[in-house]
């Protein structure tokens, strides 16, 4: 069964809040309190929870452990493991130390850049290879995600490197709309304009 | 006349890269050009700068100084510059560093946290101040735009603190959907439920 992208958003943002009661003894959770610290409603809560065949104790709730496994089963993938990095300027260094700080099932395995000072080094514990090795690499190690921090200039070109080689799914951090075929995901995160258009729409 | 949020998107876009070009002696740039270096279509390109008021020299493309000031002209506003930045952890000090090397109209003028290491102190040449002067500060400095970069537990209680104070523009990085009046403007960045969630559009 294949899961709504909103469902496994929301399994997604459980686990997360699951993940700081996990070292407690033996610990239980509500799906109200749950949604309390999500801010969703508990029916919908209790909802996904049953789609993926959770079941919850009537006095003392849904056992962490076992829903942060359950939902692990469902949701991670082995193909979506492996996530490369294609730039490590500011904002790239930024989100590989916040990634190399989350227990995550998914883990950056390399970063990609032209700066030969950063090429041959390791950054945050991953190897930093050079941007030209970038299609090799992926086919070899059938990385499917790639988060992409480089400079818009260069997003054109990147991005069809990245799509050509056969990632499937892209975390564009550019001001670029990327192109790519149908069956490639791309969100778009561009913090900048973000900004920018909020700083339009409250003067409206 | 107000402009859709799509448009003022591109224009942010545009001005980014635009800003490369500026210290060239009289430089032009063709709106092709501008179109193949953010991936659009060069007639969106034209009839955007059209809607602006823009207009390019047929042989020598557009102003790009002129142009610059233009789209400031529309999309800038002085009730949008100053931004707080609520959380300076890992990612908060990733988004100040990456900001603050930005140049933009916009500016973080003030980060908040709980952490007395850090309240008092300047960081990134912002002054950190404790959570609870949020409510004060955003009043008295006539704050309309906040970044969000608490943990997730935190989200909702500070989520409240800000909308009541007046904030209409957040950037949402934690894992919780914020519960906001319709007037605020909620842009969600969360890394990781993005991650995970192409993780698993990528197996299926």
């Amino acid at each position: 069964m294949k899961l709504p992208g909103k469902t496994v958003q929301r399994l997604s943002r459980y686990r997360r809040i699951l993940h700081k009661y996990r070292y407690l003894e033996e610990p239980y959770i509500f799906s109200h309190d749950l949604a309390r610290l999500l801010n969703i409603n508990p029916v919908q809560v209790r909802r996904d929870l049953m789609l993926i065949g959770g079941s919850g104790n009537h006095r003392k709730g849904y056992h962490v452990k076992q829903l942060i496994e359950l939902i692990g089963q469902k949701i991670d993938s082995e193909k979506g493991r492996n996530i490369i990095l294609v730039g490590i300027g500011k904002l790239g260094q930024a989100i590989a130390e916040y990634l190399s700080d989350r227990e995550m099932f998914q883990q950056v395995v390399a970063v990609f850049d032209i700066d030969p000072v950063k090429v041959g080094k390791t950054m945050y514990d991953i190897p930093c290879y050079d941007i030209r090795e970038l299609n090799a690499f992926i086919k070899k190690n059938k990385v499917s995600i790639a988060i992409l921090t480089i400079p818009s200039d260069y997003a054109v070109t990147i991005g069809e490197i990245l799509t050509g080689a056969g990632i499937e799914g892209i975390l564009n951090f550019t001001s670029v709309r990327l192109s790519a075929p149908e069956k490639v995901f791309v969100q778009d995160f561009d913090i900048v304009t973000a900004l920018e258009e909020m700083a339009y729409r409250v003067s409206c």
